[in-house]
């Protein structure tokens, strides 16, 4: 069972995320993503959905047209965790390819 | 140029969709659908992704793992139109399938 990082931790993983944001409220990591079409958009969607299926940890996500907006948190360790620090990190290779 | 429905259109339309919630604010319709887990949901979303770009009219929706709450309405028209009342369709089926 993953935990949720320390304050310390955290911080230091945010460090490693410069385009994401951190919500306090949920204590979760967002980051939103504009694509020139939904094509674009939904194609990369897939790309996110077979690696987080694989991990078995899942964004939460909304989609509006060339708008992909992510959270990620981790539900079972009540907050941010290492699961979404790796998901972070495979999103944002998928964007900078 | 797709118009917005008036009122008596929508009513006649929102009678022929009865799992789907008037939204007065947005002049949208919504639907939640859930399935037993990510990979029915993404699958679900990604038969609606096909239809969408090829009616090129696409919806607002947000997934969390097995849930997928869909937004429908038309931006050009400035509210719902026939465009959705289409997509609704194709999405119940779906559904049913």
């Amino acid at each position: 069972m993953v935990e949720a990082l320390s304050e310390a931790e955290r911080a230091d993983a945010l460090d490693g995320l410069p385009e994401w944001d951190y919500d306090e409220g949920r204590d979760a990591i967002t980051r939103t993503v504009v694509f020139d079409d939904f094509v674009q958009a939904f194609g990369f969607m897939t790309q996110v959905a077979l690696v987080a299926e694989k991990a078995n940890h899942h964004p939460e996500w909304t989609n509006v047209y060339n708008r992909v907006e992510i959270l990620l948190t981790t539900h079972d360790a009540g907050g941010l965790s290492s699961k979404d620090i790796e998901l972070a990190d495979a999103i944002d290779a998928m964007i900078e390819e």
